[in-house]
This record gives C-alpha cells, structure tokens and sequence, in this order.
C-alpha cells in the first residue's frame, strides 16, 4: 500500500464525524457491516482517502459498492483476509467529498463464517459534519429487497453474492429519490411464516428485534449480532415490508422437515390448485402479528406492506391480513401498496427483478410515499 | 489470498485460448495493457477465477472493470504493485462463463510510471476458445473517447481517473450494438494538430503507428510502447476518428512554448472572434495528413472522422479536409458523421459528455456504420 | 358533397361485411352508437370513402375518431344534423383499407337528445369481411374509463366532449395491446353504489343488464337503448371493472337529495377522517352484487377489479369485498388488480389522468391480463 | 348548423386581434391559408367558436387541425365547398382560450385547383390580443417539412394529403421548444436545384420571394400566391433550409425531359456510382445563390442548413456549398446542421420519417437553435 505523505491511519471509532447505516452494536473498531445496505457516510476534506476492511466466509463472500459525492464510482468483492482499499487519491485537498462505502451483499444466514468489518482509514483529511436526511425508511424483505438479479446476464443461475445489490435495488432508489436514510433488513427466501421451501424458521418477524439475529455461530454472537436493536435510536417515519413472495412459494414446494426433530411444515394446495385455507390463515395470522410486533418498535411509522414484483398470488391474503390488523388494533398508519411486476422486459439475473424492474417499483414507491411521509420542515 | 482447491495458477502465456483487446505487444508475461478498453478475455469452465495484476504510477492509478457473461459486475481502482483479484468463485464448475478484464482508464502520457499488467490467473477451470466478432472497429480520440466524465457527479472537476470509463463510453456501446471486437486510441486534451492548449506534441497521428508511442519514460520503451505497431494483425472494418474538439479548443487558448527551444505555438483568432483561416489550414492539413496516414495503415477500413459531442465549431474545417482527402487521393470509403452535442441533459462530471450522452451519440453512430458496414456472412 | 364517379351510396344494413363495436340494437338503418369506443369497421377496396353520420344534443355534442389501418387519421366534432363525413379519398383502388370510425365521447346520461348514428357509406369500392380478433374485453368505469382529460391542456375545467379520448385510453391501448376486440360502459362521476355526489342512482351495476340503460328520454327509449343487451351474441374473454373512484369521493361530498321525494343519500365519514363502517359495508355490498351480476351475464370471463389511476382509498374495501364474492360463490376467475396512480408528470386536463398515465395502466394492465387469458390458438 | 343565441358572425377582416401564421396577402375576406403550417390564431372570451371554412380542389383536399390552449384537440379533412366548423362550444364565457387552426397540408404545386380559406367565425365572445412569441424562425424543406409520413402506418404507399402533419413535423415541434412563431414553405419531392426525377423548375429558390409562387393556374394567381411576399413585415430570427434529399434522390432517377421544348435535365452518376463532378458543382452552385437570396430577403437571420434525416449523401456537398457562401460573401451567420437519420424504430408512413423520428430531429435542432438565437429580452 502507498498512500500520500501526510496520511494517518484513524480507527473509525477515532473519527470524529460519521453516520453509520444500517442496523449494528455501538462497536467501531471495528464496525460491523450486518445487512445489505449498511455501511458508513463521511464527508472527507483531503486528497485522498482509503479504508481497511476486513472479510471473512466459508462460501458466500461480501462486496461493496463506494459512492462518491452520491454517484456509484466502485463496486468489488472483499476477499478473506484485511485489506487496505483505496477510495480516491489525487484531489483537490480544499474540497469535501461525500463519501459512502455501502454493503452490496444481505446478512448471510447460510454462512456463519461472512463478516465483512471496517477498521480504519487512512487520509490526509479531515471529516466535517455528516447531516441527517429529513426522512428515515427501513425496508424489510427476501431476495427482491435484498437486490438478488439486479446484476449479471439473464443466463445467470449460480446463487452467488456477485448478482446482489444494494445501490442499485428499489429501496436504495426510492430513499434516493424521498431524500431519505435508509436500513434494509432482507433475507433471500424468507417469508413472513416460511421460507420459499417451507422452513418456518426462516421468517424475518422472528428476528426483528435483534439487531441481526438470523446469522448463525458463535463469533457472530460476540460480534453483537443476536443483540437486542435499540430502536430509540433510529425511528423510521415509514417501514416498507416486502414479504410473502416466498410464503407464496411455499405453498408449491415439499415439506420442510426438521432434521433434529423429524417435525414437518407444508403449506398445503387444495386439490384444484387453490391455498389451502387453514394454512393460508398461518400466513395471515403472520402478517398480523408482524404488524403488532413492527407497531410496538416502531410507534410513529406509516407501515406500508408491498407486494407484486413477482406476480401477485397472495394479495388477497396480505389485504385480508392488514384489515384484520387494523380493525383489531385501531391502527390507521398501516396499507398496502402493489408494485409492477417483472416482465420480460424488466427481468435481471436468475429470473429476479432487473435493474429496470427496481427502477420501476421505486418510482411508484416513491410517489405512494411521497403522500404519506409529512412535508419535509426546513430548520431554522 | 484464498483460492479454492484444485486451483491452480497459469501464466497467461500458458493459457490456451484468450483474445487480447488492445494494441500491445507480444508479451504475455507479463501482458501490458496500455490503452482503455485494453484487456483480455476468457471462456472459463470452472467455479473460480482469479487474476494476478500488477500497477505503479506516480500520479494516475489504473482502474479495471470485469465482465462476466458480458455484464458489467465489477469496476475497481488497481493500487501500486501485485495483487491477486477475485473474478467470480463459488460458480457452477460445469458451465462456461465468458469474462473480460478491461482497462476502465487511458493510457497516460503525463505519468512515465502509470502501467496496468497481467500476470497469471489461478483456476480450478480450464479455457474453451474465444470466437472473433464479426466486425472489428478502431476508436480514436480524445478525452470523449477515453469515457470522461461518464462517472462520477456532475460537480467533479478534479482530473483523475476515477471519472473515466472504457465500458459505458460511446465507443464500447457502439461495438456492442454492432456485435464487433474494438480497439481505442485516446488521449484527453490532444487533437489531430495540437492539444487544447497548442502543444503541437500532443497530437494523436504523430503516434498513430506506434502500439503505444504517446506514453514516455525508459520503462514504457522497455515494455514495448514505441514498438511499431503490427497492422497485419488486425485490421478494422471501420476507423472512427473522434477528434477536434481540443484543435478547436487551443484557438481560445494562450499560446504553448517549447520549454527547450523556446519556441511557441498558438492557433490564433481573427480580431473578430472567427478562426485564422492560416491555422485552420493547418488544421484541415493535419487531418488530410492523417487520413493518408490511416488509410496507408488500414487498407480495407472505412474511416469515419466523427465530431460534435462537445459543439460544431471545427465541422467546417474537418469537411473541408476530408474533401481534400477525398479529392487528392480518390479513396471513396471515406466520411464525416456528426455526433449528437451534449446537454444539460446529458452531460456528465467535468463538463464532459455523462452516460446518456454517450448512449445517444452510441445510437446514432451504430445506425451509420450499419450502413457502411459489409453484412455479417455466417460462417460454414 | 363531392364524391368519386362510380362511387355509390350504400346504406349499412347494406353492407355486406362489418365489425359493428361496442353494445347496440340489431338496426343499421341507421346504426345507432351509444357508448364511448363504440363503432364501425370495414376493410373496404377502393379509392374513396364517406359516411353519413347524424348527430343531435342539447348539451353535448359527439367527436369521432377515425383510425385507418390501425392508425388515428382524423378526430372531429360531429355537429348536429345529417353530415356526408369524407374518410379517405385518392387511394389506391385495388388496395383494402381497414378503416374504424370510433365514437369518442361517452354515452351522456346528463343530455337525452344526445345520439350519434351512422347511415349510409359512399364509395366505390366493396367490402371484405373483417376478422375477430383472437380476444374480446369489456371495460366498465367511470371518467378515467371515458379517457376524461386525455385530450386537451392541463389548465383545462370545463366539462366538455373535447376532452374525452375511446382512442388513446387504458382501455384501447390494452385491447390494442392484446389484439382483443372491447366495449367499454363508462360514464364519469359514476360509482358501483354512487356517483362522486351520492346519487344512488348513478351506478354502473343499475344498467349494466341494457344496451345502455342509462340513457334517459323518449328518443333513446324508442332507439332501444333500454332493450336487454343480447349477452350471448358478445361474451367477453374478461371483464375489466375500473369503479371506486367516484365511491370513494362520494365520503367527502355532500349529501345528496331525491328532488321526487326530499329522499336524501349520504356516504359519511367518521369524525376522524376515516370512512363510515356502514357506508363502507355498502360499497362492499355493492361491488359483491355487481360481481354476482357480472357472472351471471359472462359465464366464462376472467372479472378483474382495477382501481388506483386516482388514489388508493378504497381498495382495501375492494379487495374485502371481492373476497367475500369469492367465499360466497366458489368463484376463482375473478381478481383485483392495481392500477399505477396519476402524477404530476402524467396527468392530463381537468385534474384527470392524461395519454401518459393511460400508457402506463395499459402497459401494466396488458402484463397482468396476458397472464389470465387463454393462449391464442391457431385456427385451422 | 346551430350555434348559442348570442352568437353573431364576424368576417375575419373586422376581427379586432388575430395572428395570422404563414405567408399570405393582406386580404383577409377571405384569408388564403397557401403553405402547410398556416394559419390563424386567437384569444377567444366566450363559450363557443365556430369557423367559415372554404375548400376547394380537383385531387388534393386540405385537411386542417385545430389547437386549444396549445393541445392538439382535432384534425380533420376539409371537403369542397364552404362550411362551418364548430371549434370549441359550452365552454366557459368568461375564460379566454388561446385558438389555433392550422393547415395541415403542404401548398400543392400539382394541383391548381386545391385552396383553402378562411371567410368567418361565429362566436358569442370577444377577442383579446394575440401576443408574438419572442422568436420567429422560417422553415424551407421538401416533404420531410411538409411532414409526409408522420400520420399513418407504415403499409401506406398513396401519395394523399391524409399522412401530411404540419403539427407534429420537426418544424413545428422546433418552434414549440423555442417559444417562437414559424413559419414553413415546403414542397414535396422538391429540391434547391432540381426535384426527385431532375425537373430543375422543382426547385424552392425559384418562388423564394413570392407569397406561394409554385402555385400555379388563374385562380391562385388571382388570390396572390405570385405576388411579392412583404419580408419586412415578418423578418426572422433564423432560417431552417431542410433541402437537398431529392436533389441526391435525382442522380438516381430518370432524366427529365421539358414536354414544351423537349429539352431534358439529368443529374449524373459516374460508371462506379459516385456522382458526376460537374453536376454537384450545379447543385452546390443552386445552394450558394439560394443563401445569397436567403440573406437578402433576410439581413438578420440565422442561416441554418439541416439535413440527414434521410440520408446523408449530399452532406460534403452541402458543406462545400456553404463554406463557398461564407468565403464570398463574408457573412459568418451561416452554419450547417445535420438532423438524426430516420430508423426502422423512427419511420412513419410512406418510408418516411415518423412522428418520433420528428421528435428526435426537433430536440437536437432545438438545442443546436438554443445556442445561436440572441437571449429573450423581457419587454419592459
């Protein structure tokens, strides 16, 4: 590593300004990126600019997307091991820049061994103030939300961390677009009762409340994960739950079995192809007590539960659920939006929503919220 | 580094099918990439790939972009000295993935140190051979043609490499509207006589025959860069010659002097505002020069001088000449294509030509060769 | 009047080949068209073509448009009176033509003098038979269905004809899309239980089982507007019900007063904003009803709710609604689709969705629809 | 005809405030709409509006639109003989609307018989001035300025005023992007030298200074389409010349032989396809004395030529001719722009460009204009 004469190395927790996005323990060195979309925002007076990151994994290994001044300028996979990466060099020294280094890549909950941590930087600068945005969304959802598709050929079939992202998915571009800060909190193949295979672990309600509490293994415990969220800390004025394509799924998939207890779970047809409707309720009922349970962490939030980029098939289910939820709770900041589905058009990698699809979901997510989400005030 | 086992490494003059894009030596150990859009591809059956890279500069770093499968999924700047560079890992071991490794960054004549290198890669694959296009098309230009301002926001003005890109510049959009292998030769700031700022050195002809004779310094003569350039290797179908704009530029700028001579040069204004119409033809000489030059090198080739991405004003002149040419020399597959003037619209980070600008000037400009071009005939 | 020599006048009970659109009597003599998208086709060899047309009103004056081979040529007001309306003339004699002449404007329950007939054709060509299309949809709505604000300036208020489009509309577009042949029942301000003002009367469902039931006056009683509409002769690959929006405006609007009886309705809000549970229940009731009504009208359509071009506030009660039809009937052809909301950037006159938000529902109507309808089979 | 009590009819000559569009004479009882793009504008304050049309012809009728407020609300064929046209009616009395009739088809040179004018209005309102833009720009083209193409599908091969816009051809839609009045003398299959087929009386410079000199016979010479066209009356900021397709198109036609004195006019190919020196010398020559008597009619204006949105191979000649111009004269307001060529994606009817081949050739020119039109002064 060369960097220019007059840098120094600062440990993260040693900056004096910086906004750290996405849902992690007040530990800085390191900082833990968990979940996609996370990172770290400074605005850098200097010429030049690197972190230190470190990385770690048996399969599925982080990438990250670098920002500067808002325009996407790198994106690159973090191999094991602790690397110094370089931001920019070579500036102007008198001008801040805007900087955000962004997790591309979902909280891997297939592997307990993916970390990825910053350290430090090393710069010739120094960091001015970082401001709040006027509005905070956080995002919860499967693979669509987790930007699974976005990149890469149509042929793409691998499940790898390369066709993620975190920059280019309908919730970074609808915060975008509102001017907003944003957490996203998503799980390829998790539902809101099952996964896509009918594993009722794999739902995110189980896990809202930790900070990241669906990894797995002993170091991501000491790193925090299964912590209790502080959600005094960060308070969204709208949570957007994008859950259900994979409860969908289920419903057309084996039975998931229990390998420690023998137990089975199948979300079962009818035998004209319809949802069984007792197991259709197991979902409902999930949406429901996901409401209750998103209510109580977050008093002030619109809920907004959003569904259709992949067809449509349990809408019905989702209104059902929601107006149980608002009738039984007296709560009126609660709905349900559709977003446009993929097309052949619109269809990325690994038959998921593409570029184009997210960028379509967002603009009408974006106008749905825009309505919602109380005038931006101008602070005196 | 961690690799996977059965990865081995090869060098790259053991790896038995490639396509090396770029002008550049025999060399393949390492392999010199000295121009943007330089690089190498790949079919590779394996799950894993990795490159060894090598850069050093002084002032300007080298950046690289990866495609796999023909998307974009990787840009990252290459810091000083060796480093092993993850492609893709965790990937179905069965299936051919096509990459390619692109110098994302011109070839920099202000900086004797700048130099990108490959030297081996590390597989558990094998190589399958790598078709040709059917058509092959050699871009010359300045700034524009080296990507510019593609990347990065609009309030940029530092010049450095982070803003360049050899992948969403008109010139890699037109070859892959067209399905053709493509070579680019650019270099910001020069023109076909002088650079923006009357440097008569900094003209593009000048090194035209040379692999890379633009660039300076004991370590670039060394590497090949003066070499004469092997024109049997590859000929174009089509030689699209974007340049003009800093000939243009250099009328409105103060004079240059020859720091060992003393000597200076200045393409001057009339008291009225318009060209001296002696150092326009000086101008309109060094194109026709030029076009005798490019004709004499590439025998079969349409040659397209393009220009109008950053305003007309030279259009006159370089019609004039290439009617000189024309007329002198009765070559016929000669012909001027204006390019579509940046907007407000369109434009990028320092004040270049952004990514729309040059996916419009990349439609238009595909429509033209379509034309020129002879059709593709299927091989039996 | 001027016409060709050798053209002749041809009344249309006359001609041997015709597409008659949209719902009407079995007369010719003349053709009466009642309902917005209504109309006539012919594929008519020959170098000229007239119509004769007739049109009266108090109030509201029909506009036609005419589309020649599949392209719109001419739109026009049709003043009253007995007019000979030239279509073409000076074409190629030995060429068909296929030419529709489309009424514009929405049957007018509010002026009963309104009506637009077709007489007579002068040509002299002949007339070969016109094909089905592989599909056949109907649309029922309300001013966003008539293609209200299509036409015209966004400053625009008055309520006129001019500003209503059956050409450029969500529902043309996405019959046009799909190659389906469609009739459309619209009538703007009008609801499934009310209009925008609470007149119980002023609902689709009331009329739905008349050719067009909702017209008023003697003349339209004797032209047989509220005959029963022949279901068998014309039975629809899907239903598309596009009604809410007026429902949903009538909670904000005064009560409305039966002059007849001092009888007075009112949708009521609660005392914080929200809707009335009673009132809401009788939307719901309605929508149940009009659902059992379809059905029993269409034995094999797919019924599709759309809703959104407008806002959102009613659709959880839509989709409550379309549930119970369900649960009560054992009906699953029948479903709930959103349409993407008007923007600031698409809408049209008078506050209304313009040509592009009607774009955009086609496009998102016609993906959903593909994916209900039947495949097109081949006919041998 | 029925129109509102209060209505009266006023002769177009006693008409308070009007803007007349396109060259004509000063009678106005009635108006002469001659070229494409003519017409009559008002400010209307009143509920209804009516027009006396008059149309004659033996082959060609006109067709006219009608623009409210700016929007396009109608079009439609004007048949022999004097007619009222209802415009708007039940409008509000007490809002002003801004009133456009545009004749929609070219002056027609082969069809002596062809006129329209206009005699009356009928109206229950007033009239309040009609501003002038801040702009004024002159169109000169063949049928690419007449719009030929932009209506009707692609099918079409009749050579018939129906596919004629002069509302959404790229003149029209350059002076609506630039806030200027404009006006259009444009002739199909015409030329600066010769026609398509090498009549060298086809030729737009010949009638320059006439109102509509290419119009021929007793009557259009009784109505003043040969008399002097007053340029000081209308003096514009830019002239837009869109000639020289049908000069190129006539190297690959058949000679033209005069029927009077059997003399015979051929532009020549060489034996290898190129075009005969000497005859491009004449076409050159034609378009120098054309600027000569363009900047004699017009001591201000900006001289554009445009060309390319069929082809381009008369561009080095248009060029050369031009810069011979420049040379001669000294005049510097002269400059050459080339138009985007019209696409499979772009085409309209009769292989001619499409309405989105317009729109492309509009914004590029538009912005090209932009650069060269003085500021707009705000009028104190």
């Amino acid at each position: 590593m060369v960097a220019k004469e007059g840098a120094r190395v600062i440990e993260l927790e040693n900056i004096e300004h910086q906004k750290v996005h996405g849902r992690t323990t007040g530990e800085r060195s390191p900082l833990t990126l968990f979940w996609t979309g996370s990172g770290v925002e400074w605005n850098v007076r200097g010429s030049e600019l690197w972190i230190e990151a470190e990385a770690a994994y048996d399969q599925y290994e982080p990438w990250i997307s670098i920002l500067v001044n808002g325009e996407w300028v790198s994106r690159q996979m973090v191999t094991a091991g602790r690397h110094w990466i370089c931001v920019f060099r070579g500036m102007n020294a008198e001008v801040a820049k805007n900087v955000r280094i962004v997790k591309d890549v979902q909280a891997m909950s297939g592997d307990s061994a993916c970390r990825l941590q910053l350290h430090a930087v090393k710069t010739d600068g120094d960091f001015l103030p970082v401001e709040d945005k006027p509005y905070r969304i956080e995002f919860i959802g499967d693979s669509i939300t987790s930007g699974e598709g976005v990149i890469g050929a149509k042929a793409e079939e691998d499940w790898i961390p390369m066709w993620f992202s975190a920059v280019q998915n309908y919730a970074a571009l609808t915060a975008g677009a509102l001017d907003a800060d944003y957490r996203i909190l998503s799980q390829s193949g998790w539902g809101v009762l099952t996964s896509w295979d009918n594993n009722p672990n794999a739902n995110l309600p189980r896990y809202y409340e930790q900070i990241c509490g669906l990894l797995t293994g002993e170091k991501n415990r000491e790193l925090g994960a299964l912590e209790p969220n502080d959600f005094a800390a960060w308070q969204p004025d709208a949570v957007v739950i994008n859950l259900g394509t994979n409860d969908g799924g289920a419903f057309h998939s084996p039975a998931w079995t229990d390998e420690a207890t023998g137990e089975t779970h199948k979300q079962r047809l009818n035998e004209d192809g319809s949802f069984n409707r007792e197991d259709l309720k197991a979902f409902e009922a999930a949406v429901e007590r996901f409401l209750v349970k998103l209510r109580a962490c977050n008093p002030k939030a619109q809920l907004v539960w959003v569904y259709g980029m992949l067809g449509l098939p349990m809408m019905p289910a989702i209104y059902r659920a929601v107006d149980a939820y608002r009738a039984n709770s007296g709560d009126r900041k609660v709905s349900v939006f559709q977003l446009p589905n993929t097309t052949e058009e619109t269809v990325g990698s690994r038959s998921h929503p593409g570029a184009l699809a997210h960028e379509r979901a967002a603009r009408d997510l974006t106008g749905y919220l825009k309505e919602l989400l109380p005038p931006v005030t101008v602070k005196g």
